[in-house]
């Protein structure tokens, strides 16, 4: 394999993981593999299972090996017990190539808690950064945001969330391509006296400290789509209820849209003649496109797939594990928070 | 105006708070009174300023007292501020009627932190509640959900969650005329391990105790709409960052909707072809239908109307106030905490 290093972006990928497995799995990578050239993949998993749906892409044949695994970490498990009886899964061999060197990102669609789990245990947080999150791009009216974490860390401190700003400028940088991202603290108000102790202690300390990013201070739930800020930093408590309802008005919206278009025939011959403007709209507001929670803040890239993606939405999770790894990612971040912990106006925080 | 009061359902009016003042409070209680005999509004604030509306109203002219007022509370003055100079402001005032018993609930679309503040010190809490919560009424897919706290209070422990959950059963019974509304506390997952300690405690306490809800469990910020549960219990953190971050989707998908129907003669052509279902999706999609947060817990009802509110928004804020003062919410509310305080089982908090 490790000849395919020197041309080739490796990716390790979890094919059992999710609702649907390779059915879904192996399709989306000969989407990723569209216009790009240089993508190689590791498919962990029943080999068995993945034959069939590889024999229909030739391409993605020549471009991957199969690496036959017997384990399947269900999605139910939970993550203690998921640890111990990790060794040979396809997660957590899919992790191990990370670690190995033989990968430059790992995607999964399975068990959060125990890729969570598995992907500390195995890849160990970067020196200086005591508590992994997790990030997802968000659609605003400007383009995208970046928001972190989504449910990684219920309770954080001051400290934690200033390096969750470090991860997610660094996450910005290679997503948007702005050498200094706007960041902002999700808050109840943009007033400096406004919020929970540890979101103000954060606010404090971004205003001083150097980091990759921009702060401007706190920002508020109808922010994130407004494109305020390129990053929004929260803690896991507050950041997970918001990504959660966003999602949940996308949907019950989408509802709306459907029965408004179908309550009787003349709405529905309306649907018909708006059909090109209705299909950008449904385009623009479709969620697959946003699929991808990555985990920040370990040796190694590991991004988590919604477990009910199909193969549009698996790819998209896939495309944002290769722009990752390939802007250099986890190099950055090593450099920038040993950059942090060295100034000497930053307060180290206990482990 | 104590003969108004047998007959009808007063209601006191801070005209002139909020980003319009009378030109668009005034005709609000006109839609209101439509279909609506027996209401009586109390409108407070600068005659001159009202009289030119109101004169444009014969009905809502006979229905209503205009008492002037010379000061107003600015949208932007700080609450501590606000407080030492309110004597003889539209708002207090209008909060003073409340307490007199002249009218039964109180609407200002002013400043949120002044109007909370005013209304605490005015009003008082009711025997047994340590903390008044603002309440609002969400869409879901199953109809209307009540979601409270949206911020009045930060930090808060366990019993503060268990009175936020009776507040909210005793909306939803009086808006959605259900006996026993469910009732779910805002978390990040449904296992009982999750979320942060406040929330656990709440639930601990919610399983056992005799209340007007019936407690169902950890609900996600995705229930929200999903109306999954009749009542959504929350601190005020977490629910107006989940309240502001709905607001925010609604608008993107409201911009992308209004490009989509425009990009081009094409779409614009489509979208008069698809005029009906598209006024349809457009009402249900209108926030302006869900305005009013109800400050619950007072000795009093007072709704915020949202700063920005135009004619149609505003009167949805007053429906709010007429139902809830007419199902007797304030009486349910004194009685149902004394039960639930006298429960041996229930930890009285400190305040």
């Amino acid at each position: 394999m490790n000849n395919q290093k020197s041309k080739f972006t490796n990716i390790a990928i979890d094919s059992m993981g999710g609702d649907f497995g390779p059915s879904e799995v192996i399709p989306a990578l000969n989407i990723v593999l569209q216009g790009r050239g240089d993508i190689f993949f590791l498919i962990f998993g029943d080999e068995n299972k993945i034959a069939g749906y590889l024999s229909k892409f030739p391409e993605l044949k020549k471009r991957s090996s199969v690496i036959h695994t017997e384990k399947v970490i269900e999605n139910d498990e939970k993550p203690s017990l998921a640890l111990r009886s990790s060794k040979g899964s396809s997660m957590r061999m899919a992790i191990e190539a990370v670690k190995n060197g033989e990968a430059a990102a790992v995607v999964s669609a399975g068990n959060t808690g125990a890729l969570m789990a598995l992907a500390k245990m195995v890849l160990k947080t970067v020196p200086g950064i005591h508590r992994p999150a997790i990030a997802s791009v968000m659609p605003s009216v400007n383009g995208d945001s970046i928001m972190l974490d989504l449910g990684a860390n219920i309770l954080v401190d001051g400290e934690n969330l200033v390096q969750f700003a470090v991860l997610g400028s660094i996450f910005a940088r290679a997503h948007k391509k702005i050498e200094k991202p706007s960041v902002g603290l999700l808050n109840i108000g943009s007033e400096e006296t406004k919020g929970p102790d540890h979101v103000r202690k954060a606010a404090e300390i971004l205003s001083y400290v150097d980091f990759p990013g921009k702060y401007i201070g706190f920002v508020e739930g109808g922010d994130i789509t407004k494109g305020s800020v390129d990053v929004i930093v929260s803690d896991g408590y507050a950041g997970n209820i918001a990504l959660k309802t966003a999602e949940g008005v996308g949907s019950l919206i989408r509802q709306y849209f459907v029965e408004s278009f179908s309550s009787n025939p003349l709405s529905r011959l309306g649907g018909l003649l708006a059909y090109y403007p209705l299909k950008t709209l449904k385009k623009r507001m479709d969620p697959r496109l946003y699929n991808g929670g990555v985990f920040l803040g370990l040796n190694g890239l590991c991004i988590k797939s919604h477990g009910g993606a199909d193969a549009l939405a698996f790819s998209n999770a896939v495309i944002l594990a290769v722009r990752l790894a390939r802007k250099g990612y986890i190099d950055q971040v090593v450099s920038d928070i040993s950059n942090l912990t060295k100034q000497e106006t930053f307060i180290p925080q206990e482990s």
